[in-house]
């Protein structure tokens, strides 16, 4: 029997758990599952005889050293930070390792180390990372064969709520970590190139910067840029690409409505707002607004950001309740992204039924036989339910597939990996059609160009 | 003979050489000039029989030893970090010190140390920090004195190019660290309390919420908001004042131009621009614009902030050379801001001849007998050259005069000051205005309040 140990099982490993264990007696495995949560661990095995729950300390070296060791392969779904420890030891016992999150530079420092060991480091094989990656792969594994140059490629990726649940104006609802939304974009300007030309926005720039993107049946999204697009030169191994962009979609209207918060100074988690507790919702958006004795928070405000008096986005504003001067923060020495978390919590929280959805486009242009061609993929899923979510399953079951891969010999590679050969993206893609994680490919005439140079010529 | 020990001699120093070694006869001082440029150092000197130029390390401890062992005073022109530790030599050896940097947590710390020593570290003894206490103070107490309570305080300090050397659309030029003028405002949002109201502003913003302050004689001026405001009520002892705004004078119009590079994000320092030394001016300010095939860097530019053709400020931006195809910025692995420091430097140039100029002005608003009553403090200094600039001078001054008064024992407090005490405050004061550096005092009537609540009533 093969044994499987599971590290941190938290709200994205739901998809993982059932996945496993449904192909548990077919391939003869067994499931060690760990987390401090031991009762949420056993609702997810659900009485089968093929996993068990345990709550072994996984960041204490001496605790999860015997389990390591016995273990076939190990999936560690912790916080990324400590994936690089629990790697060293998979290195020391010989064991295969898979997480979703991304390489760092002390992961990637390790492949030699796990080369000679002779075992996987698998990374990168959730959603984005992970599903990208292999969507992307294999088209542009298909244009290169054919003789095909990259000229554009352009990637976007989101998690949102479903159309059937969608009953906001932001057309937007938390389906993942709230933190993360308030603050994405932070940190530094966004980099791509466009036309061999190396464009930069700082983050009070980012949400006035999108793309529109038309997805067939779910109508129209927008894509604001991530922060590295260049770095994807050299893991798809695009080196000479004129146009490589990433970004992260919403539904159109979102972004224009966000950067008022942006401009605000609303997102900004690096100081504390005086009196927070006791402040409202209203007086949290005066405190960015210019005094003034007779002038309402609301005119200060749209004439600070040029609203004009018919903009939809005000809907937007108004719908969250932030000219309220009755809701109380309630929050102690809260940053202005904290607050602003608290207010956006109780108006994006999911319904009991609601249902979330992924959604991920890819644009590739190339050039065969002097000519430009261009073909889109993009894939639409729509969770379940609020366990096994769209995030949950999209995350999920590419690890479990790989899982199944590796315990079956199946990748040959050695290393620390992501999921960008063949041998690992093809079965996996595959499989996840019959989970309906599909992407629809088309070709585009005439190509979408933001040049007519012809490189060719 | 009294010795004074000068750690450091750079730029600031002219001034405060020249005021000591002036009155190093009648009270019988000896200076001691320590810096590793000797050679400027003697310059500043002069022949005079009451100076020595000396290049030891200050830096190591066993060097400065002797020196510091052997000085009635010392003063630290070091740059700031390192005053703590020449602190802690003053301390050991009990010799008085005098630095014209802000207290630092840890210099605050040596306090009591330095009490129990019977020695005092004066700090903030330059212009700002420095005059902008003095003169703040002064005003303060009498009002005080009379009874009255402080309703608003507002101060301003710029430094400028003097009227006659005024000579570019951006009336502007550095006359000081230009590093510092690129990155004025970053690292956090400014704040301020005004009618007990807490107000921030995101750096993003800080240029378009400037004040406009007019000083008789000299014209418009305006102020944007320094990152702290709130600290001055403790060392003012403000603490129950509604209004406190401390900002930066630039001439009126220069905030708004500022600000279009702010808004491209040409200001930031935190990443590399990729082929920064093979760009040129126009490069530059492309790279943070949208690509396209056949608008022009200007239009992109005019559209994307919303430039009118008539807008005064793009002479500004035209007279820079910012859109010069022609010029190479030249600067390997540069950052934006070192860029556009380049770009700026080149035009932003005081030539021979030109002078430099501090203006400073203060409001402040009181209530007494139930009224409201309001006073202005300005000051405006002129350089009288490049070595006597008003940047040294508004710097050595204070810190001359200040170490006249320490060494003839006037000051009975100990421990680690800022200049706000009367006993301080008035000499300097009174003796700055023999060097022309003179505040011109108003009562302003009717009174300029923000709101016409009457806390008296």
């Amino acid at each position: 029997m093969k044994q499987i140990l599971i590290l941190g099982a938290g709200l994205s490993s739901s998809s993982l758990i059932r996945y496993l264990l449904n192909n548990a007696e077919k391939n003869n495995w067994f499931l060690n599952i760990c987390d401090q949560n031991i009762k949420a661990v056993e609702k997810k095995i659900n009485g089968s005889s093929r996993g068990k729950a345990l709550s072994f300390n996984a960041l204490d070296p001496e605790e999860r050293k015997p389990w390591i060791q016995q273990a076939d392969i190990v999936i560690s779904m912790l916080p990324a930070r400590f994936h690089v420890d629990i790697a060293k030891d998979c290195i020391t016992y010989t064991t295969d390792l898979i997480t979703p999150s991304y390489v760092s530079p002390e992961m990637e420092a390790l492949s030699e180390q796990a080369k000679e060991a002779g075992i996987i480091i698998m990374n990168e094989i959730g959603v984005d990372p992970g599903i990208d990656h292999m969507s992307a792969m294999r088209i542009l594994d298909q244009i290169h064969a054919r003789g095909g140059k990259m000229h554009i490629f352009e990637s976007f990726c989101g998690g949102l709520v479903a159309p059937e649940s969608d009953d906001n104006p932001w057309n937007y609802k938390f389906t993942w970590n709230p933190r993360n939304v308030v603050l994405a974009g932070q940190g530094g300007a966004a980099k791509f190139i466009q036309e061999n030309k190396y464009k930069y926005i700082p983050y009070h720039k980012l949400f006035r910067r999108t793309e529109i993107i038309n997805i067939d049946g779910y109508g129209l999204f927008e894509g604001y840029a991530n922060r590295d697009s260049l770095s994807y030169r050299d893991v798809y191994g695009l080196h000479d690409i004129p146009t490589i962009y990433r970004g992260t979609l919403r539904r159109k209207g979102f972004s224009r409505a966000w950067d008022v918060f942006v401009q605000l100074g609303a997102t900004d988690d690096s100081y504390i707002l005086e009196g927070s507790e006791n402040m409202t919702n209203r007086d949290f958006i005066n405190s960015f607004l210019p005094y003034n004795e007779n002038d309402s928070v609301e005119l200060k405000l749209r004439h600070y950001l040029k609203i004009d008096l018919d903009d939809t986005l005000w809907d937007k504003l108004v719908w969250l309740d932030i000219f309220d001067c009755k809701k109380k923060i309630g929050l102690k020495n809260a940053t202005p992204a904290q607050i602003l978390q608290h207010i956006l919590e109780e108006k994006w929280t999911l319904k009991d039924h609601d249902k979330d959805m992924i959604v991920m486009y890819h644009k590739f242009v190339y050039v065969l036989n002097n000519e430009f061609h261009e073909e889109t993929s993009e894939m639409v899923n729509i969770g379940e339910n609020q366990t096994y979510t769209s995030m949950s399953n999209t995350v999920g079951l590419p690890v479990g597939i790989c899982t199944k891969l590796m315990l079956n010999n199946s990748i040959t590679r050695k290393g620390v990996l992501r999921p960008i050969y063949k041998e690992i993206y093809d079965p996996i893609l595959d499989e996840l059609e019959e989970h309906d994680i599909k992407f629809i490919e088309k070709k585009i005439t005439p190509p979408r160009l933001y040049s007519n140079d012809q490189p060719w010529s």
